[in-house]
């Protein structure tokens, strides 16, 4: 694969007010676009610091992309630098004062010659348009390699990146990329996941494997290395229904699939509406539901039943809470058909737990968690020991209700409401 | 102040799979306890290159702070090179063994001899003892400088610089610091914060400020340059208050302050409990009050009624929504009293809007969001349209609802409910 150098300019980058975003996007769209990063440098607003390090990356690879430091803001630092460096000098370009002016108008004020600067680039240079902000990119060939700068703005950099750069080294490369495909699984121990693919891991070279696990479950990346971009898609394609076919049910999508929105999907298609009681997740649930668009076709509300009186109100017997407490058995096997009764809704789960970090026993440490899973064919209970702070615990079990609301919908639409579940192992 | 320069070790990070967050803290860690990070340089889990970055950095700086690249699964390969690069032999060190054998007892294993070489340090390190983890940290001083090693994993890291790494730097730097300190404002727009604050803003020097708009509203980041640490403290605190009091009542806080934390202190101090009734924000807003620990004192509970018949089954009635639709102010002007009364609140929030991408009108664009606060003096409605995705209109809706119920909260707290409220700009 060929290479390039980044080099990311901004004195915010290492006083850590601002978290490098960009470099990950950089590194991903570069290596499916078949070129590797080969070093990434991070220098302050510093004219000098700039230029050693846009010296010594070129002297390297002769390929260098540099973010940050163009704009009126900086006073296009990183442009003087660099057009000084590679021995060219800074020419207006009419066009770019034309859009400027244009952008300047459109938010009623009249650009000044003050301005004149921001159109200058050094001679030669392939102007990159930006509709998404003010200063263009720039790409240079000149004889001592490519200098390819980029705004440091996220999104117009990205815009940048995806709409000109990417095309441009499409053309570079020897052809060959590195890509991923990820698989989504949930429910299951990344131990107990590793020994059910080890029958096909061992098969995948030249592909790796990674295990990512996350509060909403384990990922498995597969990448290709290294390959031409149709070899790599086919490869990875094959392997991924290889470990589809062994991980089962608890794989429940690839890429940036999520669970709410697959959830969605298998209720429209079973004709199912979902409602919701939940304690210790607070609104979590319906949170992650409703962040998918459309979800009002399926999704019809929830309680958050926080406190004991709005459990009370939900209908739970105030019995219930006095002999068993919030977090128990028989609390949630009260609500799920309560809010499944309230809202007149085909599935319901019912949360109730404790987040912590206080309210724990040794009988109910922090992270219990109570779950019952209504429909038509009765309530399922389940009891599930979380780890972590309180964040965690929560969204694991708002994972864990997401999913086992998924296993009941998928079930209902195979035919078998309430009685017949698919063979999922809810840990 | 002195500098340092920092080596981030991994594949991964160059192909954009993992963001660099480890940086971000690094920079911050080291700006308060008074080194400058003047370069970062990132290169992948190859030998060659890790030894030409740190070679490179020593003789910029002459003082290294390496991550990633050690620990039993990649082999320990930076402490190598490193060891290497210093001419130090690797030596065995029993107390290092001896830990790592009582891990993996602990974890039901037996250490073999094919781990010895993670017992290994280069002659003279100190050993910074790693209690989130396995591989431990290194403080190597050499005659080409100081190389400080560290694991790339974030919770390790984090642990061994706060614990061993800046106690060690504070005694080496030459007492000037950079430190911020953050004031949170929402519901008003940067170009009004401005304004504001101009009459103030003229007179920090030499601090600096820095506005950081967010769907959270606009932080303030006054930060204070190569000052001893007292001396910025003081100049940060009385900046501070300054600006507070320009400010006013729209600033919430300061620091990591979160808008549902104060809301539930000032419940909590004004003796009030909380309810709510979400639509398009559908359980955020309750999500957000339920992260807080804690918060049962002050939170009943709420009503996500995101389908007509869940608003309907609250108690709003079928004419209002037929008539003027869920998104309205009749609708909230509904939904606010109906759930203070279903849970016995004090004060609740009813919100209504239309979050898209979808489902706008011209008269009811994408971004329309109805609120309704009832507490005893009455109800009180507004009309906002917010700009963004569905995230961020839902989470620009949740933080108005979380601010208008705080601004209500502290003007019961300071005697008149209902009717009598602080002079608040709600936009």
């Amino acid at each position: 694969m060929t290479s390039l150098e980044l080099v990311t300019i901004g004195t915010e980058l290492l006083l850590g007010f601002t978290v490098d975003t960009n470099s990950a996007f950089l590194g991903q769209a570069f290596a499916e676009a078949g070129v590797r990063v080969a070093r990434r440098t991070s220098v302050p607003d510093d004219p000098e610091a700039v230029r050693e390090a846009v010296r010594e990356a070129l002297a390297r690879t002769g390929f260098v992309v540099t973010t940050g430091g163009l704009g009126p803001t900086r006073d296009d630092l990183s442009k003087k630098v660099v057009a000084d460096l590679l021995r060219l000098p800074l020419v207006f370009r009419p066009e770019i004062w034309d859009e400027l002016s244009a952008r300047w108008a459109r938010m009623g004020r009249t650009i000044n010659d003050r301005n004149r600067s921001q159109a200058e680039v050094p001679q030669g240079a392939t102007v990159l348009p930006n509709r998404w902000g003010t200063a263009p990119g720039l790409w240079i060939a000149a004889a001592e390699g490519v200098v390819v700068m980029l705004p440091g703005v996220p999104l117009e950099m990205r815009g940048l990146v995806t709409h000109e750069v990417v095309p441009r080294l499409a053309s570079m490369g020897r052809g060959l990329v590195v890509r991923s495909l990820t698989l989504r699984t949930t429910g299951i121990p990344e131990s107990l996941l590793a020994e059910q693919v080890s029958a096909v891991e061992d098969g995948i070279a030249p592909l790796t494997l990674a295990y990512l696990p996350s509060l909403e479950g384990v990922d498995l990346r597969l990448t290709a290395w290294n390959l031409p971009p149709e070899a790599a898609a086919a490869a990875l394609q094959e392997a991924a229904a290889r470990f589809r076919a062994v991980v089962g049910n608890q794989c429940y999508g690839a890429g940036d699939d999520d669970l709410a929105a697959v959830l969605l999907a298998a209720c429209r298609s079973a004709g199912l509406t979902l409602a919701l009681a939940e304690s210790c997740t607070g609104g979590m649930i319906a949170e992650r539901i409703t962040a998918v668009p459309g979800s009002s076709d399926a999704f019809l509300g929830g309680e958050v039943c926080y406190a004991n009186s709005a459990k009370e109100r939900l209908g739970v017997p105030p019995r219930i809470l006095e002999e068993h407490g919030a977090v128990s058995e028989e609390a949630v096997r009260a609500m799920a058909p309560l809010a499944r009764a309230k809202f007149g809704a085909d599935l319901t789960v019912a949360v109730s737990g404790i987040a912590g970090p206080s309210g724990g026993s040794a009988e109910k440490p922090v992270g219990t968690v109570w779950f019952a899973f209504a429909d038509a064919g009765g309530v399922e209970t389940r009891r599930v020991n979380f780890p972590g702070t309180r964040h965690e615990i929560r969204a694991r079990a708002s994972q864990y209700a997401l999913f086992g609301l998924l296993s009941r919908a998928k079930s209902a639409g195979a035919g078998g409401m309430g009685v017949a579940r698919l063979n999922t192992t809810l840990p």
